[in-house]
């Protein structure tokens, strides 16, 4: 970031004062107004709430509200900076959600990181919303959260995991294209093993994972292998120092059981995938890859590797996190309209398959992929709709709430 | 109410979803609308906050923004119908914080009636707001749960008991004008030892608690005495069953350690205030008052006595919480007066201090009190101004936060 745009975004900050407001939707001039909007006549809008739950989603702000709740530990590239230096974030995360999608959300940046504390505080805060948005709590905190809240009746989407994850199939999908490969016979390295790492190879092996269990669901479209890569080399079964969480994906990815550091266990494959840091990928690790290589640099600012020394190591589709190159992997393909379906569908979930399906709608978005044209731009405003549309196709058939 | 306003309610609320909505403060139309907004511009602004949390106030809604949270314990008349039900009063509550008084706030209820719970949810959700609004909590758990939350460094204002209390301390100034009595000579009884009743005596005497000590302020503005009477009698010191917030108020009210039920402590009174519900105040009871009486019957939708029956019993002034009679006893009066000025001079804390300059302010409203017009319209325009004034005047010599 240059000093221009810090200075600019803090000088607009503040006059602002933040990026949201809230607005009534009905003016109060007289007391007419007030005895419908309050009291007495909330009173009946109560009762029949207090009669039927669900009339809430119609009758409040409930059914078109998301939070966006951070504990601010995994901010940005920022690190553990705490709730309050997380809050322009979240509250960006939810203007991006109304401006994208027209869905409304609200900001709760919580001042604790015990992982019971923050899964009581989205379990008693829940009847405000029509569904949470996790974002910025560091793995693998991150994974036990979101897991324990998925039978809370509405859904838990933690987007650094999975808005990165559907972002990052629907690109590989296009690459995979664009090197004359079919996706199912790709072999994905993924160096780092956090939030996005895991969750990246859990939807391109399709595996799900809810409370203490894992499955995998029947998706044909998923890659051939991954190996997920983390500080102690490649994640494999029985390596010791693994969290449950990498334990579940390495049971089920890096099937010849290879060990070792990524220049080791990367030889060969046909992606590589970073989302650790600047550094992780060098052009010695491109250079080994199998012919007609992916390489995906997504750390923000610095990528892995720079694009040019992606190209020159011999990667033919390089793709970042920044706006400033081509291919840009941005989550705000995804949360976006994923969140507009929960809105529309008042889904309760939202699973694998409905993740695979957004991924696949916004591959499908790009007609012609090119090496510089794999993932559609966050302002083609197709990608809302398409998204949207693709979650709740699944949706309609099994998640949708059932009037009580 | 009417079956008509009840049926007008539900279909306006169903018609526009609720009542808020969030709005955008900047539009998001290209590259550089984002990276200013969001990445990576906002880094910028999280890393100052990081160095100095307080800018948080400035550069974040933080600063504009209150939360409204119930655990839909004690909601309206109805009791307790959970969280669900409560959501549309929370909601109604800060729609009229927005058009009274343009705050921002953001209704929160929640799915736990644990007290210990409510505190924790309430510290966690902290650094997102300016300023919490307890709202439709039970007693005595209220009164634990704010004392808890008094040094979390925002304001944690129960609008059932301080609202209430503010608006009846205003009326009863301008009810002992109409009655030619000085208030600091009134002998009140308060029928109700609720969120309400205790919390009207407590700003009667001048009384404030905090955590486990109270201490009577030096404020010249009291009333003589009062007695708080429950279903029990009359709170007196040493009566059995009185929970601890009854035995802090009975500690410094009826100083003449009267005992009994209403008809007998109330016997010569010159104020009865009923905070409890219908026919707990008798024509009897208010025929044994001292000349020149004052009642207050404030349940909600049906009052303690109607003002027809009080004013053949002998009573002078009258006042209700209904909008159909005179004098309108409404907590909209109040609070968005108290929380705009939270909002403009970052208050810490709303002391008793604050509340008896705001009430004076309310009741200075009126220059010439009657018994028909004691206390101001909610939609005099210069209600939320002169509270919010009074509330800062206080608030500008000891309690505005220092920046750090």
């Amino acid at each position: 970031m240059t000093k221009d745009i810090a200075q600019e975004s803090l000088a607009f900050h503040r006059l602002l004062g933040g990026k949201l407001e809230v607005s009534s939707l009905v003016r109060i001039r007289n007391r007419d107004d007030l005895s419908l909007a309050y009291t007495p006549g909330v009173a009946a809008v109560s009762l029949a709430i207090a009669q039927k739950k669900s009339l809430a989603f119609e009758l409040t702000l409930k059914g078109r509200t998301i939070a966006v709740i951070s504990d601010g530990s995994a901010v940005l590239g920022l690190g553990n900076i705490g709730p309050d230096a997380a809050l322009p974030v979240m509250e960006g995360k939810a203007l991006l959600m109304k401006e994208f999608a027209g869905v409304d959300s609200i900001p709760l940046v919580i001042n604790t990181q015990n992982t019971g504390e923050i899964i009581k505080f989205v379990k008693h805060v829940a009847p405000t919303f029509a569904g949470i948005n996790l974002e910025d709590i560091s793995a693998p905190r991150c994974f036990e959260i979101e897991e324990a809240l998925q039978n809370l009746g509405i859904p838990v989407f933690h987007d650094d995991q999975h808005g990165t994850a559907i972002v990052v199939t629907a690109a590989l999908h296009n690459a995979a294209k664009v090197v004359g490969k079919r996706y199912q016979d790709l072999e994905v390295v993924i160096v780092g093993a956090g939030a996005a790492g895991l969750s990246i190879a859990k939807m391109l092996l399709g595996l799900e994972c809810q409370a203490d269990s894992c499955h995998l669901t029947n998706d044909s479209q998923i890659v051939k292998d991954v190996i997920v890569v983390d500080r102690g080399g490649a994640l494999v079964a029985g390596r010791p120092s693994m969290n449950v969480y990498k334990q579940a994906v390495a049971g089920v990815s890096n099937k010849q059981k290879k060990s070792g550091d990524l220049k080791t266990v990367s030889q060969g494959a046909d992606v590589i995938i970073g989302v650790s840091g600047p550094g992780s990928i060098t052009q010695e690790v491109v250079k080994k890859l199998a012919p007609k290589s992916i390489v995906f640099a997504l750390a923000n600012p610095t990528p892995e590797i720079m694009p040019q020394e992606a190209q020159e190591a011999g990667a033919l589709v390089i793709a970042t996190g920044r706006s400033d190159f081509d291919n840009q992997i941005n989550n705000v393909l995804a949360f976006p309209g994923i969140f507009q379906a929960v809105i529309k569908g008042r889904l309760t979930k939202i699973t694998t398959s409905m993740k695979l399906n957004a991924a696949q709608a916004l591959a499908d978005l790009v007609t012609s992929p090119t090496p510089k044209y794999i993932i559609p731009e966050p302002f083609d405003p197709r990608v809302v709709k398409m998204v949207s549309q693709a979650v709740l196709n699944v949706g309609k058939e099994n998640y949708v709430t059932k009037p009580s």
